[in-house]
């Protein structure tokens, strides 16, 4: 077992679970702060030359996990790890979000998806993409365009 | 504290931190597996549909912590959450690689930088991307620059 401790913790709009968008299609263009504590502060220097970050952070109102679910998006069970469930074994999040500005340990960030109060174990720089041209997104794909069909009008 | 437990471990070629690329120009294109726990197993479901994945692991070597320090591709301290160093709060490694196909509890993976026996404590879907051209890579491309500045026969 591993112990794993809060850096800091998330300032988002979101207060409650059924506020974050979610399914086919959900924006995450929500804005807030990553609030980093004063001890680990220091960690930040230089942090601002990046415009994306990777935040590694942990779902602390989840309780247990599902090996297999049916996520929003589809009425299909997936695999917890072929989704982003927030009932895994280890219950943590991944988020790239966009770094908007730092005023001393505190990050202004864009695109948050957590709620209100979320602790964060570790933050890295986001330095390169896969071509979306190589992503194949699986399940997600079909899921979405079966929802096309049905929804001709969009 | 939150507590974490391996889900698998990844099977790499690299036994040692010295053999792993590292700084400016390193690539990761190493293949290994990662092997998932038994009873995490159905875990997996589906996700031989996607083509990258996100590996959230740990640096399972590493002792403490330092808030700055100089990176190999560098000659000035960086603060750690602006880096990848292996000595960090929380000591999470964080790896986007190929799945290049699936035997039962065993991911064939392409794009490995951690070492054998490394634990895995979640898998998720690479599901987008964000545009290279949208993304600043702060000092890293600083110190890129003064070294093809320094090396101008490459």
């Amino acid at each position: 077992m591993f112990s794993m401790q809060p850096i800091g913790y998330v300032r988002s709009p979101y207060g409650q679970t059924s506020e974050v968008p979610k399914g086919c299609g959900a924006h995450h263009d929500a804005e807030g702060v990553v609030e980093i504590l004063p001890q680990f502060a220091d960690g930040l220097k230089d942090i601002e030359g990046f415009s994306h970050l990777f935040i590694i952070w942990v779902f602390h109102h989840s309780a247990g996990y599902e090996l297999t679910g049916v996520p929003p998006t589809d009425t299909e069970p997936h695999g917890v790890f072929a989704t982003r469930s927030p009932r895994r074994p280890n219950p943590l999040g991944l988020t790239v979000v966009q770094l908007l500005g730092r005023d001393g340990a505190s990050l202004k960030v864009k695109g948050l998806d957590m709620l209100d109060g979320t602790p964060v174990l570790d933050i890295k720089p986001y330095l390169s993409s896969v071509p979306m041209e190589q992503v194949k997104r699986g399940w997600l794909a079909d899921a979405e365009a079966r929802r096309d069909q049905s929804s001709p009008e969009k």
